[in-house]
């Protein structure tokens, strides 16, 4: 029986991240992936998906470029080509991670895992053999999750963003999302963008409902323009197949039944923690509705045995959440005292064209958490920047502590979304105030002096901005 | 004769900020602008710059996007378009600017100033007239500044950034730039990336000579992968005009005389503080090699009378700083007591493509001020968008003082740099360390990222690296 400090079951983003950081701690480690090395983000997750989403904001660019100059007599997508980038920057990555967990001296495993007890690890190897681990110092569980599937008849004629973005890149003539969450909203505009016929189904009275308002309206605006349909309040009742494709039978917000065709149909309600064949008979952890409870530094009900990323219960389900949370747990199981990390503070991305962001408090959570607000919002159509890209609609929005000046939270719609919240992230983890974030320049022309602006707003201060009647 | 509070000389970043963030103050605000309202960097320097450098990442997209399946068959660039595309662009902000000096009160004067006295101005009108202001409490110079010439024989045969920027958008067969600068680097990577036969001729050692060495190097190598030709140590002597163009005349680093004809020459040495007519006979102000010499709060040596901006001895010339500095300058002259502000940490940002950037102290500037150091570097091939995106090379710097542990300096080549840097320059003004650095997440995929490997390669504890050798 081989022996390590620690073992990490799962080699997606929090698994080897928690590998190779308890590497640089010291530690003696293996890591166990059944799948290709990267998990769920980089085999059939965010990496191709933003791969995909770079070939639609290339067809979209162009189609915008006519207007300052740039003409493309004729378009042609070659799918082939398109499979093969999207299979090439998934290889660079996965490749990447295999190195590095072996630069780092960390032992991995191709096989199943299975907890026999909380320092004993069996391991079904491809070959059929099978290998007892012993954990000295922890277990970390990092087995991430799959997409949900909802038991309606019919449901079999569907297909989940495992069947879209691992293989080939299909295109379709047309295609139905059952969901207007992240993954529902980011395939939308990228089979709009390509000029499928794209229908998205959501069931509540707005896209991105974990997203601010304004996020969600603006959204749904963009979807428009790029020519996808996006029905709110869909309730879906069934899936028939017939000889052109898939129908989706739907009840629409008035109650009325509605019948939706497309060659596929797509369901992206989101994911359910994965831990399939994990735990031996008698292995028991304190689970919550198919997840695993873990305490706040991502210790399970059982000593030595830690989970972090999507198999967690109550877990924002997110690539950089899952590296996060397994660097504190290696941390938690090595050290005396863990880094101090914001873990709640999860920035979240939907990488549409202008992407959407927010981190921290929206506006109604400050509300009802009983702080007093200042409010900025600045709208992007006066970025210099976003004029210049002709990007879609826009905004940035900030909220501060009225008594403090701490800022809370940040939304927003903007292109390079996903960058300028890094800045709202920091500030927020390290309790900036309102007069601490205009110490610094930002450079012009950036989409990011669009933060300046919704700072400045939030005490009517805004330069770019007509000033508040008095 | 009309009195207000505060005159304004001068309607650029500098200008046009300073004016409205007195009139937010409470103060009668008059500016005086003899040029469309933008100044320099909305009408001839940034704005179209960064409108042209959109056209060309277009371009450069459309010939990288056939290894991603996007094959358009036939390009063409139809330069009226890029015109009228190039001037919506300024006459959007250049408008927005002139409205939002009216929403915000400010008189605005169509003409040229002339400074009498600490407190009076007379501005020449359009139509001839003159017309007296009066100061009560101060006056703010924001002229800018203007290109120099360097006075070699035949200089007259060559273009300055004003010729290129305003006005018709020419296509030329072949261009020669004088000067590795900002400018002179931004209008290599445009011309290059649109086809044109692209020289750019260097007079140090390298290009960018106030970046990190690296971004130079780098640099120098994604302008030649654009087809650009870079010469350093080059010492321009002369231009002829010759029938098929303009001849550049020079000695290259062996003292060789060399010559390179191309259809124009671009001069980028650099620009001069513009005050032409702004003293009238008897007024004087300490000025040094042609600028205003200003003490910490933009003050003059005369009392009442401010500067700041591209006119001031020893500043940065860019757009923000002069904003920043504008802000800076109406509170000292209307508060107690400034705001807070970071003026001398100035984020520069090199608009190629990936773009290049730095804000603080570079390794040699903090080796040279006495700090012992912490240097984190991170190539940039190992981030997953720059993957995705097929981006140039590139790096992220850190550069941390070893005793604190507080970040001083940060340089890149990065995608989104100008975005990345927000966050670097945030850090810094506020006294951000290492640890302080990591307490918050950034979102994956993202090209910031790199920001936290190479914060954390600082310390040899970056994840997506290889591990420092033991």
């Amino acid at each position: 029986m081989e022996s390590y400090d620690v073992i990490v079951i799962g080699a997606g983003p929090g698994g080897y991240v928690a590998a190779i950081h308890a590497a640089q701690l010291g530690a003696s480690v293996a890591i166990v992936e059944g799948r290709a090395v990267g998990g769920t983000c980089l085999n059939r997750g965010c990496v191709p998906t933003k791969a995909l989403l770079h070939v639609a904001s290339t067809v979209n660019e162009l189609s915008a470029a006519e207007n300052y100059g740039v003409q493309a007599s004729h378009i042609d997508l070659d799918f082939d080509k398109i499979t093969e980038y999207k299979n090439m920057v998934v290889e660079t990555q996965t490749k990447g991670v295999a190195g590095l967990l072996k630069a780092n001296g960390v032992e991995s495993y191709h096989g199943y895992a299975q907890i026999q007890d909380q320092k004993k690890v069996l391991v079904d190897l491809e070959d059929g053999s099978q290998l007892e681990l012993s954990a000295t110092k922890g277990i970390v569980i990092a087995t991430g999750s799959e997409p949900n599937i909802i038991p309606l008849e019919g449901v079999e004629f569907t297909l989940t963003s495992d069947d879209l973005l691992e293989g080939y890149v299909d295109n379709f003539e047309s295609i139905t999302i059952v969901g207007g969450g992240v993954i529902g909203v980011e395939m939308a505009s990228y089979y709009a963008s390509m000029g499928v016929s794209t229908t998205l189904l959501q069931g509540a009275n707005r896209i991105l409902p974990r997203m601010d308002k304004d996020a969600s309206s603006i959204t749904t605006q963009n979807l428009k323009k790029l020519g996808a349909r996006v029905v709110t309040e869909a309730r879906v009742k069934h899936f028939e197949q017939s000889e052109e494709g898939v129908v989706t039978v739907y009840d629409d917000k008035k109650g009325e039944e509605q019948r939706v065709l497309s060659e596929e149909v797509l369901l992206a309600i989101g994911r359910k923690a994965y831990t399939k064949g994990l735990f031996a008979d008698g292995f028991e952890l304190e689970m919550e509705r198919g997840a695993i409870v873990i305490d706040k530094d991502f210790k399970t009900s059982v000593d030595g045995v830690y989970a972090i990323g999507d198999v967690i219960f109550g877990s924002v389900q997110l690539a950089h959440v899952a590296s996060f949370q397994g660097e504190h747990a290696v941390e938690a199981i090595l050290l005396d005292k863990a880094h101090e990390r914001a873990l709640e503070l999860v920035p979240s991305v939907i990488y549409t064209s202008p992407e959407v962001s927010s981190v921290g408090l929206s506006e109604d959570e400050a509300k009802a958490a009983g702080y007093e607000l200042m409010v900025g919002k600045y709208l992007m159509n006066g970025n210099c920047r976003t004029v210049i890209a002709q990007a879609g609609r826009g905004y940035i929005k900030t909220i501060f502590d009225k008594e403090t000046e701490r800022l809370l939270g940040v939304s927003m719609v903007a292109v390079n979304a996903s960058e300028i919240m890094n800045e709202a992230s920091n500030a927020i983890a390290n309790k900036l105030t309102y007069s601490d974030l205009l110490k610094a320049m930002r450079p012009h022309p950036s989409f990011g002096e669009g933060f300046t602006e919704a700072i400045l707003a939030a005490k009517g201060e805004a330069i770019h901005m007509a000033p508040p009647k008095k």
